[in-house]
């Protein structure tokens, strides 16, 4: 198979013109999340409306991905975010990455606005617009057997549902998974939104024919991908944890630190905790005849997605996560597995980020739309509002900000307009500064400082205690912006942050993937240079110092059992970023004299 | 009557104290907006939630407010914005202002968030807490009918309504005029629902006995004020077309000057304008038996106030504006005055700001909620959706920006989340750079540049070109920051603009009343300070210059008939105020050398 040269695939829907274009040299070493978020900080105005034509939405597989290193087929999502109004990269499994990157695509660039609903067929010869008639109005599972059906059972599907569609804030971006179901998502954001307004219901990739991903040492390659997969495979929770247990191990882990964030984050301990708990769920799934371990892509080696199976032994949903479980679960009130189960499944077929909607439940029921605990009211809430755009469903649709403000609640749990994770910031408090700080709004993934406060991953620095904290979440956002690029799952940073030979396996791999000589040092740059790139857009669009604070609940009440509260001060938190900002502001100042 | 010296009267709700307090040296020459700015800037956290415990509402009369000045009864109420985010001056006609001053009370200021429902009574016995269990769940005149009858026909009340307890963005808090009537409101910026969130239903004030206000120089003042007074009757705008036709009179004159914004601001002229203009109303109001001429405040001398009677000749609303009749009008494509005047009373009563209700109803219906000019539709819409708060008047009430979002609309007619008043910014752009750059969101009053772009009040600048009104909107914001610091109702500006004696008197009023020796610089000091104590409070807030910038379809798309868009740079909209705080900055550094 005659290996291509990677291209940059550029769609003008207003026009309906497809652009295939050489890569700059500048976007040579660039991959996944830097790729996604240099080419929306090049091309993109950051005062935009991100529903509006000048929005872009562009996809990138990582450097690795389409490769044979272990789980490495992250596809990363770009664009402005309607949610939060900052520059946003969300991430997803499944398997588009790899046959994108097999396609020789090193990004495509999403532009314009159709004028009517169309499907994008993308394949070996290039893009295809298509009319979207048949699938239009239908949610993520029957998009993915239609369009299964016309193109093949081997097309990878990207997809958005009802509620992009109607451009609500939480919509996320579904990719399907090796079974063609529509579970992983580039939740968080909102980007299914933006590809709401642009008017692309899915794009179908046919990696048929493709030319395939490029090597240019197969034998280093192949050596350091070994090398990296024993090393994922013998960490006890990239090899035993999470392929046993899935994320949701991390239930009773977070409730035992009293740091599972229970009825819209008033405590963080949930008496129900053992009935949600990824122990349970492994029983039950059993139980049933479902698959608790499951890869997502095609070469996970960690395979910590699992399938549910209803009472009737029949399939409910899969890439049932921990955010998940804790979202409607504790945060609402809800210890009914089946339930959760039933509240993801409505979320994958709508298309919803599962941690917004999770948030903006709880919200919803402190404002009193209904009691907390209520499933039956909750599932309601999904099938008859948000699937038919009710104005209730419009209201939830649009987050938890958004919600909390249509009910006059106070107490909502957001940065930048983003819903928290499942780790509440006051009992785990590096990835309380990784909320307040991070370029994304409220975000655990982009820097998971939950390794070392609660899993002892990569050293231990008290939960409770400020000490450690900045440094700690701020060599974790530089770190997870490198990994990000690699189209490697985030969960490999287990290992590398725990076993100092593996990360230089990943700069072995891509140094013979690209005949590159990059150092360890390299990727710590790269990281930061993300991270720079992605401040420098929220800058331009608005956002301040005053922008990375937790809301006002949260600095205020303590939250049992440790009542502890979110006390780092202002200048605390702006140091995450003005100790790498002030560093290269000296070099530049250096280099200049 | 033994005259006492000003005071400031500090209500704690949280813990129902209240404490009356010395006025600051730093406070004394301080009025109105001047005063409520600085308090805020001075006491709020401006990171803090607007509706938690840490925003305070400020009430304040102007300094000339409760003396025999002309038009001198305007009320300013400062808080942080649940609306925009920003700082807030909304200011109301009405009787309050008057009683407040006379009492002595140089600024009420409202802290923290009672536990239940209260309406606090003022008098020359101080602050009353008193339980307001008779008004909750009341229109505004139900709950001024229910408090008059209660605490005397001459008490003054401010009050909101169901749209304020429900913690809505569009929230006004009325101020009811002589006649008991709720229809002169702080309307701007959702302060209505800062007074819902610290549970306060109504004011009651009862200036019986009060001590009056202090005039140093008494002989000085009247002869002042009553050459102000015959400035003002004398100009064709104050003396004339307010009193006879309101500030309908636009109307007319908008629409031929192609700025009144039609089908949520798609053109600038209206098919239906002649059935909707001042002369028609007029014409309707005589017809009837209504006011044509009536005024808001005791003492006002240019009685743009009006009652409008329905088709049975019974009293349906009062205080019809401009504003109001545009809003729900033009921009809605509604060209029945009854149908007007019907949700001109719905925001009355509910406690609605016009404007924002207006353009929230022109987005909804660009939005696909009902079609342009359904009337009967909009009538539900108050009467039954905002009213009973459904979800979708949850949505309504919110504003123009929450419900375009909603419903996935991209052209949203707002600035800072606040929605534009009734001059296209394409047609008239010396408005447009006020609603763009002003410390308020879109905001005409701010800097009121429709003087000399169509008034030809003050000079002529041409509407629809760039050429100077970036001087011409600093100009008038400075000017109107002091304007709003006296208690004058801004429509004295006509004649201040035109006749070059009237601002001496206004400063002549001034030194009589407080011995002062002020001069016309003086004013335009105070003026910019102002500006910057309100700049300084959002610059902390997070506010830069990147939010001084109109929406990407008023920049991007022509207003029919002109075609012409808002073509300012980012650069010119930015030295409106660079050019102050410049100059500040130098002589800031002249005087330390």
């Amino acid at each position: 198979m005659e290996v291509e040269v990677l291209k940059l695939f550029r769609v003008d829907l207003t026009n309906k013109k497809v652009k295939i274009q050489e890569v700059p040299q500048a976007y040579a070493a660039l991959g996944g999340r830097a790729l996604t978020s240099k080419i929306i900080l090049d091309e993109v105005d950051p005062n935009c409306n991100p529903l509006g034509k000048k929005n872009k939405l562009v996809f990138a597989p990582g450097l690795l991905s389409g490769t044979s290193a272990p789980s490495s087929g992250r596809l990363s999502v770009g664009g402005k975010s309607p949610l939060t109004g900052t520059i946003k990269e969300s991430n997803a499994g499944g398997v588009a990455s790899q046959k994108l990157a097999r396609l020789g695509i090193k990004a495509l660039i999403l532009e314009g606005i159709a004028d009517e609903w169309q499907v994008l067929k993308i394949s070996k010869d290039g893009v295809e617009l298509l009319d979207a008639l048949d699938v239009v109005g239908k949610g993520n599972y029957e998009t993915g057997d239609v369009l299964r059906g016309k193109f093949g059972e081997k097309a990878g599907v990207i997809s958005i549902g009802p509620a992009g569609e109607h451009k609500m804030s939480s919509a996320s971006i579904a990719v399907a998974d090796m079974e063609g179901r529509p579970v992983r998502h580039a939740g968080r954001g909102g980007l299914g939104a933006v590809l709401g307004s642009k008017k692309v219901k899915a794009m179908v990739i046919d990696d048929q024919g493709a030319p395939g991903v490029e090597v240019k040492d197969k034998e280093a390659f192949k050596e350091a991908a070994q090398a990296f997969s024993k090393m994922l495979l013998a960490h006890p929770v990239c090899g035993q944890g999470l392929p046993t247990y899935g994320t949701a191990v991390l239930i009773n882990v977070l409730n035992e630190a009293g740091g599972l964030p229970t009825e819209n984050f008033k405590t963080g301990r949930f008496d129900g905790a053992d009935k949600i708990s990824g122990e349970t769920m492994y029983d039950t799934i059993n139980a049933r005849g479902g698959k608790p371990t499951h890869a997502c892509h095609p070469g996970c080696v960690m395979r910590c997605s699992q399938v549910y199976h209803d009472e009737k032994g029949e399939y409910l949903t899969a890439g049932f996560e921990y955010e998940t479980i804790w979202a409607f679960g504790a945060n609402c009130k809800i210890d009914n597995l089946d339930a959760l189960a039933k509240l993801d499944r409505y979320c994958d077929d709508l298309g919803l980020d599962t941690i917004e909607m999770g948030v903006t439940l709880g919200v919803a029921m402190e404002g009193g739309v209904l009691p907390f605990g209520d499933y039956e009211g909750a599932l309601k809430l999904f099938s008859e509002d948000v699937a038919n755009a009710t104005p209730l469903g419009r209201i939830l649709g649009q987050g938890a900000e958004f919600t909390g403000t249509a009910y006059g609640v106070t107490r909502i749990p957001t940065v930048k307009r983003q819903a928290m994770p499942a780790y509440d910031p006051r009992a785990v408090k590096g990835v309380g500064v990784t909320y307040a700080t991070t370029t994304m709004g409220a975000d655990h993934t982009a820097g998971y400082s939950v390794t070392a406060n609660i899993l002892k991953v990569g050293g231990f620095v008290d939960p409770l205690k400020n000490d450690g904290q900045i440094d700690l979440s701020r060599n974790l956002q530089i770190a997870t912006a490198a990994v990000d690029s690699t189209g490697l799952c985030l969960f490999v940073a287990f290992a590398v942050l725990d076993v100092p030979e593996a990360l230089p396996k990943v700069v072995d791999m891509l140094n013979a993937q690209y005949g590159l000589t990059l150092t360890l040092d390299d990727v710590t740059e790269l990281g930061k240079t993300v991270l720079k790139w992605e401040r420098e857009f929220n800058k331009k669009a608005g956002f301040t110092n005053a922008h990375d604070r937790m809301p006002e609940f949260i600095v205020e009440e303590g939250c049992p059992p440790h009542n502890t509260t979110f006390d780092f001060t202002g200048e605390q938190l702006d140091s995450v970023f003005s100790v790498i900002e002030d560093v290269a502001m000296d070099q530049a100042a250096a280099s200049k004299e």
